[in-house]
């Protein structure tokens, strides 16, 4: 049946106002080019709905027409889960202007949202209330909950707090049918039958569109303490690691590894940053502590200092002594990846492992690439407290785009038989949409495909929702 | 079709030898009785599996002839889920010889286990490996695994921990058509698709029988503190609630709530213990933190004892000063128990309400039973830090059996409109079972009723898998 794309405009029109509905192709390029500057198809229209009711009505709409629909919330992912369909056309349904923070309760630890609210600010309204929203992620100035939620997002201080499951208490969820699910509980303990909430939490918006979630909070850290420590390679990386698990008591949020080739693309993209160090080291351990009360930091980090020297982990370490030196540090970690995007087309993945495979696959990984490309730059820096290596490829700058376009190709289909092989995930925070489909596929058993397409035709048995995306169409 | 159970027992006897199947009536008592004495139906038999291989395989038997099913753990739920099913008839499929530590892995913090591994041996395990397995119930020396994930369970040390859905990091569990699905992955992170194993924690072995799991671990607490604090009612615990979360950063792991009537039952049962303080209180706290490292754990505590005193939240407080005073000061919290078991017939109840609620909600249940009944005697307890309630009745003395039960029935009924009115649960940690069901059922929207009857017909279409569990068969 071809879609009445006049009809839907006019049923949009009355319920949104015009101003709820965007209908120039001219002024679409904000929700279909994403951050990498890829380009998706054009949708139809854009739809802008202000109210949950107003998402269950369009989506009841496209559910009597059978029209396919794609929601969008800060554009942020990386695997074109929220870029318009290029082939079968869409209704796009963006959730910015649903963007309502509903109630704070700092006594439960809780605050519920719409869900096109930005996560910044989420996270200052929590610290407004003396709590803290703890998700942290480079695109939290413009992602939204409701994204957060639907690719489980994950970030900085997972190690800590969780991914964005463990933050997610209630939700509130059109489904491809129309019909608007409440489950805005703000409980920290329900079990009351299936757990509904935990299938639309990283479904990528196939099974339903988030509009409002209940998040868990934490009391906001008052103290925090930075340190860059010096270790001789991964392996110390990992050990040290498990002894700051214990020295910081938990207390530790974040725990990143940045490779010297890494803190060199740094210093490629931000000159005057100072390496915190006077000598060159093969590799350095990002970490952070933080305490929301009298938590004696110095003393937790010193004890790991002398620890980890005492089992020739630590090379060196510096303990940021101000919140300005602490900022430096992390700016590293931020120029290091504008000094990627520098070098031009590059390979990006997200892998996870066991943390204790951390090691082999380092190697086997390094090997299988040098051996097929042995001027192709590796830069695997990574949350490798949560076993999550960005293992990335800058190929050489000598190849034209194409050649460097097979050559990664190549090389990534290499690199996840050795994800395979040493039991990791091929996407440990990304998600699946449609960049990473055909290798998701190749690896799901026959029983996890039928219960991944019964789950799918469960929930949208016309296939018209974020069709596509995860699961072919 | 009558069930052909010779047929049954022929297969069971090849696949499991004589040990491995139970079909003598006068060996059931102790797979039907459950710990409060309650009986369940009697199985035809009592398969007892050893391996994964052979779950599956009787499962595929069995969804071959259509017979009914269900599992059993160490047979420690309070809702009547892994009772056999009195009027139907089933096998009943024990996990307890499926009981073998896979793989520990400290440096991933991960452990790798049958289902039928008992808790508390998880627990030694994992502490031998300088490990942590947070999950501690009173069950802890005889529930199982399975049940832990079936049930979502949860205990003591939630606030800072989770539930056992957030100490899951893989699953193994075998489908009601028999097929084995492995998703025992040792992955701290993993985006590929839906994310399968939540369906299964929490569902109480109606989708599928677990028969494996990775564990996420912590690190071992080195040290810990134990302060018992006398408060003026209950919205001073909760005040007290949040200072505790700020001045013990988040290294709080245990918050529990105990007023006054709980003590008297607590010396009651054990005559002995001494009164930690000179005065009667009208509400306790029993409060725990824990550290892996050098924290400073008393400076904490004291500084919550001065603003909670500041703030008039705080009576009067002991920290306990050796671990036979903290001992001490935990056998209030297990005694208390028993003396309510001592009491004779009494309603328990087990909700959660948001934290912020609790103390309008014990108003208004404290009301509602006392216009009811005056002479019943309210034993509230619990989780506080997670806003769970045993909100539990002792009804008169001079009542008999039946009368007892049929007041008990009514309060019930009037408790759980309270709980709704808040906006609570009528089951925060102990699942749905066969008990709760009406509860349950009564209080569910027609969208969710249609989306768990969906979920329970994708995966156990012919519904033999603990049938009538949850949901009516």
């Amino acid at each position: 049946m071809p879609i009445d794309t006049a009809a839907l405009h006019r049923f949009l029109t009355e319920l949104l106002g015009t101003g709820g509905v965007i209908d120039d192709p001219a002024a679409f390029a904000r929700y279909t080019t994403d951050w990498a500057g890829d380009k998706g198809g054009d949708p139809w229209m854009i739809a802008r709905p202000a109210t949950p009711e107003q998402v269950a009505d369009i989506v009841a709409f496209c559910h009597r027409h059978q029209i396919p629909m794609v929601a969008q919330g800060g554009h942020s992912g990386l695997v074109g889960g929220a870029q318009p369909d290029p082939e079968r056309g869409e209704l796009m349904i963006s959730l910015e202007r649903l963007n309502r923070i509903r109630h704070l309760d700092p006594v439960n630890f809780s605050m519920s949202v719409d869900s096109g609210c930005i996560l910044q600010t989420v996270k200052e309204a929590a610290e407004e209330a003396d709590c803290y929203f703890p998700l942290a992620l480079g695109a939290q100035g413009s992602c939204q909950i409701g994204g957060n939620v639907s690719t489980n997002a994950g970030g900085l201080n997972v190690l800590r707090y969780g991914m964005m499951r463990q933050l997610v208490l209630g939700l509130e969820v059109v489904l491809p049918d129309g019909r608007l699910w409440n489950g805005m509980h703000a409980l920290h303990k329900d079990n009351r039958g299936y757990d509904l909430k935990q299938l639309f939490i990283g479904a990528e918006g196939t099974l339903g569109i988030v509009t409002g979630a209940v998040l868990k909070l934490a009391p906001r850290p008052q103290t925090s303490r930075t340190a860059l420590i010096a270790v001789p390679d991964i392996a110390a990386a990992l050990a040290l690691y498990g002894q700051a698990r214990r020295s910081c008591c938990d207390l530790l949020s974040a725990f990143e590894l940045i490779p010297r080739v890494c803190m060199e693309l740094a210093f490629e993209a931000a000159p005057d940053l100072p390496d915190p160090f006077d000598d060159a080291h093969p590799v350095y351990v990002l970490m952070e502590v933080s305490a929301s009360g009298p938590a004696d930091l110095d003393t937790m980090i010193e004890h790991l200092f002398e620890t980890g020297a005492e089992q020739e982990h630590v090379l060196d370490g510096v303990l940021a002594s101000s919140e300005t030196q602490a900022a430096q540090l992390w700016q590293i970690r931020e120029s290091m990846l504008e000094g990627q995007q520098m070098r031009g087309e590059h390979l990006r993945t997200d892998v996870s492992l066991p943390i204790s495979g951390l090691t082999a696959f380092f190697e086997d990984a390094s090997h299988a690439v040098t051996q097929r490309s042995p001027d192709t730059q590796i830069i695997a820096y990574g949350h490798i407290g949560d076993g999550n290596l960005h293992f990335n490829l800058l190929p050489p700058a000598r190849l034209d785009l194409e050649a460097k376009k097979a050559l990664l190709h190549e090389l990534e289909d290499a690199l996840f038989d050795i994800v395979d092989a040493h039991h990791g995930s091929i996407s440990a925070e990304h998600g699946i949409g449609r960049v990473k489909q055909a290798a998701f596929l190749a690896d799901l058993s026959d029983t996890e495909y039928t219960l991944l397409k019964g789950l799918k035709q469960l929930f949208d048995p016309q296939g018209l929702m974020a069709a596509g995306r995860i699961l072919p169409r």
